[in-house]
C-alpha cells in the first residue's frame, strides 16, 4: 500500500512529477548528527537532470526545502522533512496521454488502480522525479554511514550490453528516437560482519525492496548473482582464512552476504535497468476512452538512457537499507 | 530483525533445524476459507528432502500439526500456527563445526551476529529446513489464490547453465562431492491489473523481499531483468492492444509489472540459486578457538543440487507476496 | 521511535513549533475520494488558536498547503501531503528555557532523549501545534467515514471536575496564572460490527494508541470504563435483544467494543486531560547548565485550558483510528 | 488484523482456548541472554487457574514447551516461540452456545467479524487463556529489563471499589453467581529517562496498546490520569529539583512520563478491568439461528474476579512495551 521503507527508520516519499512538490520525510534519525549540506546538494547534482549532454533537458534545480527536523545542519532527533517544489514542469506535453498509456510506463497500470484519478502528467508518483526524494534521504544515510567507516560507490556496470564504451552507447542511440538500458553496481566498503537476518530481513531482503523503488529496475544480483547459477559449489564458494588478525574470504563470489548477514567482506551487488520506455518512435497503444488500438507518438524531452543518473539513486537506496539495518545495532 | 512478513497478512517462521521443531503462523488469512489439506501435503511433499534420487538423504515426514486457526479445514480467522517436529536429525553430523564455519554458510555470519549463541546444528535459523514452514503458509495462500483465478506456477529454467538437460547436470555431479546451482522461473498467471504500489510496495519489492527468505537466492529479475539492460526501448517497450475487449500488451518483456503495479499479463520473473555450499571435497577455512587456517571435510547428508526442491519453495514465496498485496484490495 | 500510525492507512506527522512548517502525509487514502476542503477547514478552525476568549492569543492562519495526493479536492491515491507555515511565532518567548525544563513539559524527557539537539523552542516537536497536522488527516478521515454513514462526535464531558458549567470553570482560572484539564467525551456512531481484532489490534488498542498522540492526554477509558471497575458482572454486561430485526444491546456498558471488536452500538469512550503545564506563577525547577535549583516564570501566550481545542483533536485521532480499521474492509 | 505487537521486538500470540494449543513467537530477543525457567514458571503460576479459592476450578498445568530460540535457558537469537497444550478443556460446556451469544463477551462481534467460523468454544482467540502467552513473552521481557535494574510491580488497587479489603469482595460475591471487577496498579522503577517519542509512539501509547490486549480491560490512566483532569495547573505540575546530583521531580503526578517521553521517576499506570461477564444468573439474549430474543444461563467453571490473576498480565504487557522501547536504545 504505501511508500514507507524501514524499520527501524522510516523513509516515507511522498509527490507527484507535475504536483506542486515532491517530498521524503526520514524518521528515526538519532538527534546531533551533522550533515554536511554542501555535500548533500553535490550528491543530488549527480542525479539531477539538465546536467549533461545525456540527460533530459529537463531543468530543475533540485534544491530541497528542509521543513523539519534539522536547525543549522544537526538533526534534532524528530522527522526530517524535505520538500522540493516543481518549477519546469511543462504540462502541455502530456495533454491526451491520459488517454493513451504509453508502452513500458505505469500509465496504464496506475489508471486500473486508481481508477482514473491519479495524476497521470509526467508519470504522477511513478515519475523517475520521486528519485529525488528517495536521494536527499539516502544522501542523509551515506553521510551518518560514511562517520562508521562505511562507503558506497555505485558505478556503471554496462550500457546496452556495453562495459568497455558504455557513454558511446548513448551517443549512438540519441539521434535514434531510442533510447538504451544498462547495469549500475553498488559496492559497499566497510560493513561490519554481522548485519541482517536471516529469513525475511536479510540484507537482500531489504536491499532489493529499497532498491525496486527506482523506477526502471527490473532486476536485482549479489555476489555472482545469476553467475553463481551456472558454476559449481566447488567454483563459487568462498574459503574462510585469517588475515591479519582478522577473518575474512580469499574470494567473494557470496558479495558481502551469507545467509542474509553481512560478512564483513565488500557488499557487491547488480542493479538491471531497462532502457528509458518514453522514445520518440510512433509506437502501438490504445484510446482508453474509445476501445480502440491508435497509434501514438511521444512529445517532450527524455533521457535516452537514465543509467548515469541512476547510479547515485542505487547508492542511496543502498545507504537507506543499510543504515536502517545498521541503526538496530547502534 | 525479524522473521516477519507481510503487511496485510502477516507469516512468522520460526524454529532451526535441529531444535524441538520448527513453524509458521500466519495472521490475516479471513474466515470461512476452506484449505485442502491432502492437497496441501502434495505441494510441500514436493520440497521435502528424502523424495527422489536427487535429494538429501535425510528423511524428515514433513507433516505439519496444525495448532491454531484452522479447524476440520476451514479457517477460522485467528492466527495460523502449524509445526513440524525435527525428529530425523543426526546432530552427530555437526560436532565441531560450531568452531569450523562452513565456506558459503551462514555459519560464520550467523555466529557473529549471535556472538556464539545461535544453534549452528544444520545451520540453525539459517537452515534450508526453515523452507517447509514458508511452503505451509505458501501453500495455503496457492489455494486463496487459485479461488480468485490466479495460477503460480514454477519450473527448473536451468541447472548449471544447462536449459536442455538440466536434470542431467545433476547426475553428472553426484559422484564428484561438488554441487551445482541453478535458476528457477516462475509465472502466475491470472493475476489483476493495478495490484501493488510505485516506490517501495510495488509488486517487485514484495515479492524480491519474500524471495530472498528463501536460502541460496543470490539474484532475481522480473520480464526481461537482466536483458533488459541490453535491449533498446523499441525493442523491449510491450505496445497496448484490445483483444477481446481486454487491454493488453502485444509482448511481455515487462514480466507482467509496470511501475510496481500488476499489468494483468502473466507475471514472470526467474530466481539464481547458487550451488549448495555443503560439497564433499576438502576446503579451507578457520578454527575460532585457535585463530588458525584449518582445512574442512564436511560429512553427512547434503544435496547436491537444491533447485527441483527449491521450485515450489518459489512458488510459495510469490504466492505469499501475492496474496499480501491482493488482500489489500478484496 | 516513530511519528507514524496505521496498519492499513499510515499518518506520518512532522514538524516543530517553531521551525519552517509542520505538516502530516497520509499514505492510503484510496482514489476518487471528493474532500470537502470547506468543511476541512472549518474541522480545522475548531482547534485552531486565536479564535476564542479562552485560548492563546497566538494567531496562526492554519491554512494548510496540499502538496501531493489531492488534485482539484479529489485523492489521487497517492500518498497525501499538507502543510502549514509557522508564521506567528516569538521565539523570544523561549529563551533560556532550553537551561530551564518547565515542570509538567517535555522540555526535560525530550531534551534527555535527544542530547539537547532537539528544538526545544515552544515544545519543538512535542508541541501542542502538532494536533494541527493529526486535525488535517483526522479531518479527512472523518470525511471518508462520513460517506459510511459514521458520525464521529466529541464534546466537553467536564473541566476541573464541573460538568454542569465547564466553561465557567477557565473563566475563573484566567486570571489566576493557572490552567485546569478536563475529560473530552467522544462518541461514534453508526459504526459497522465487526470492526478491530482480539488481542493486539482492538478497537480499544487503536484508539488509545492514537488518542494517547494529543498532548496532555493522562488516560482513557471505553463504555463505563474505571467506573466498571465498580460494578458487578450483573450490573454492567449488556443484554442482547433483537430490535427491528438488528442485534442491539439493552444498555450500551461496553462502549461499543467486545473483545476489541466493535458491536455496532455507538462507540464511546472519555479522555483524560491534565491541565496545561504552561502557568503564570513561580515555579520550581533546574539549570542544567548550573546544576542548581531555581526559580522559573513562564511568560508568554498560553491556554488556561486547551479542552475545548482538544475536543476536535480527540475526533481526529477516533477518525484515523476508525478508518485504519475499516479500510481493511472495504 | 493482527495479533502482534512491538517495533523493535515482535510479540506473536496465537491459539484458541479449546483448540489443540496457545503460544507465542516473540522475535527480536539478543542471542545470549540467560533465562531462569524457574522465574519464568513461578510468574506464569500466579496467572494460572486453579491456584487459589478465587479462580476457576478449571486446571491447566499451563507448562509451556519452548520450540524454538532458547537452548539449555539461553537465548539463541533467533525467534522464540512457546506453546502450551489445552488439557483440561470441557467443550461440552459450551454446546449451543455458539447460536446464543453471551452478553459480555466477544461471541457475538467475533461472530460478526468472522461470519460464524471463529472457534467460539471457551471465547476462542478471545479468551482470557491467551494472557498465558502474553505471560510468558512478558516474564521474558521482565527478566530482561531485570537485569537493566528495571522493576515491575503490579498490585491490587481496588476491587468493586473497595481498596481497604478487595479479597472481601470476591468472599462476598462467590456465593451470588455474579462477578466484580476492579483496578490493577502497576509501577515501574529504574526506567532511565528519555524513553519512548513523541506523538504515536510515546510511552503511554505503546503501554496502552499491549495492556488492551488483556480481555476485560476498560481504561488506562497514567500518573494522575482522570485525576489530573479535576486538578489545577499549580496542583499537577511536578516541580524539578536536583537530588545527589540527578535531576528528579518533587512529586510524580505525570505518573513517569512526560510527552510520551520517560523522565527517570517511576512509571506509573493504573488498569481498570470490568466484572468477568460469565456470570451464573439468567440473563437476557438472542437465538442467532431462530432470530428471536431468549433467555440465557452460563454453566460451567467461571471466576467470580480476574483482577487478582490479572495483575501479572499487566505487568507483562508492561514489561513488553517497556523493552520493546528499551531495546531500541540499546
Amino acid at each position: 500500500m504505501s511508500s514507507i521503507f524501514g524499520n527501524n527508520i522510516k523513509v516515507s516519499v511522498f509527490g507527484e512529477s507535475h504536483g506542486p512538490a515532491i517530498g521524503v520525510t526520514i524518521d528515526g534519525i538519532p538527534a546531533g548528527k551533522t550533515i554536511d549540506m554542501d555535500k548533500l546538494m553535490s550528491f543530488l547534482a549527480r542525479r539531477a537532470p539538465g546536467n549533461s549532454k545525456y540527460s533530459t533537458r529537463r531543468k530543475e534545480p533540485d534544491r530541497p526545502e528542509f521543513l523539519s527536523g534539522i536547525r543549522d545542519g544537526v538533526t534534532e532527533g524528530s522527522p526530517i522533512t524535505a520538500i522540493i517544489r516543481n518549477l519546469d514542469s511543462h504540462s502541455g506535453d502530456y495533454s491526451g496521454i491520459n488517454d493513451i498509456p504509453r508502452p513500458g510506463h505505469a500509465d496504464f497500470t496506475a489508471h486500473v488502480k486508481h481508477h482514473g484519478y491519479e495524476d497521470y502528467r509526467g508519470g504522477g508518483h511513478s515519475s523517475g522525479r520521486l528519485t529525488a526524494p528517495l536521494c536527499i534521504a539516502g544522501g542523509i544515510c551515506r553521510q551518518l554511514l560514511e562517520e562508521k567507516g562505511i562507503q558506497i560507490k555505485g558505478s556503471i556496470d554496462e550500457i546496452h550490453g556495453n562495459s568497455e564504451d558504455p557513454l558511446g552507447e548513448i551517443d549512438r542511440v540519441l539521434g535514434e528516437n531510442d533510447s538504451v538500458g544498462g547495469i549500475v553496481k553498488c559496492i559497499a566498503t566497510g560493513v561490519p560482519a554481522g548485519i541482517g537476518d536471516p529469513i525475511f530481513d536479510g540484507a537482500e531482503n531489504r536491499i532489493a525492496a529499497c532498491v525496486f523503488g527506482i523506477p526502471a529496475v527490473k532486476g536485482i544480483e549479489f555476489g555472482n548473482g545469476f553467475g553463481a547459477a551456472r558454476l559449481k559449489g566447488s567454483e563459487n564458494n568462498d574459503s574462510f582464512q585469517y588475515e591479519d588478525g582478522e577473518i575474512r574470504t580469499a574470494t567473494n563470489n557470496h558479495g558481502g552476504i551469507l545467509g542474509g548477514i553481512t560478512s564483513g567482506m565488500p557488499l557487491e551487488f547488480r542493479v538491471a535497468f531497462k532502457p528509458t520506455p518514453s522514445i520518440g518512435i510512433v509506437q502501438d497503444s490504445v484510446s482508453l476512452s474509445k476501445e480502440e488500438n491508435v497509434k501514438l507518438t511521444i512529445r517532450g524531452r527524455h533521457d535516452p538512457c537514465i543509467v548515469p543518473r541512476a547510479v547515485p539513486c542505487v547508492e542511496a537506496a543502498c545507504a537507506i537499507a543499510l543504515y536502517d539495518m545498521i541503526k538496530e545495532t547502534e
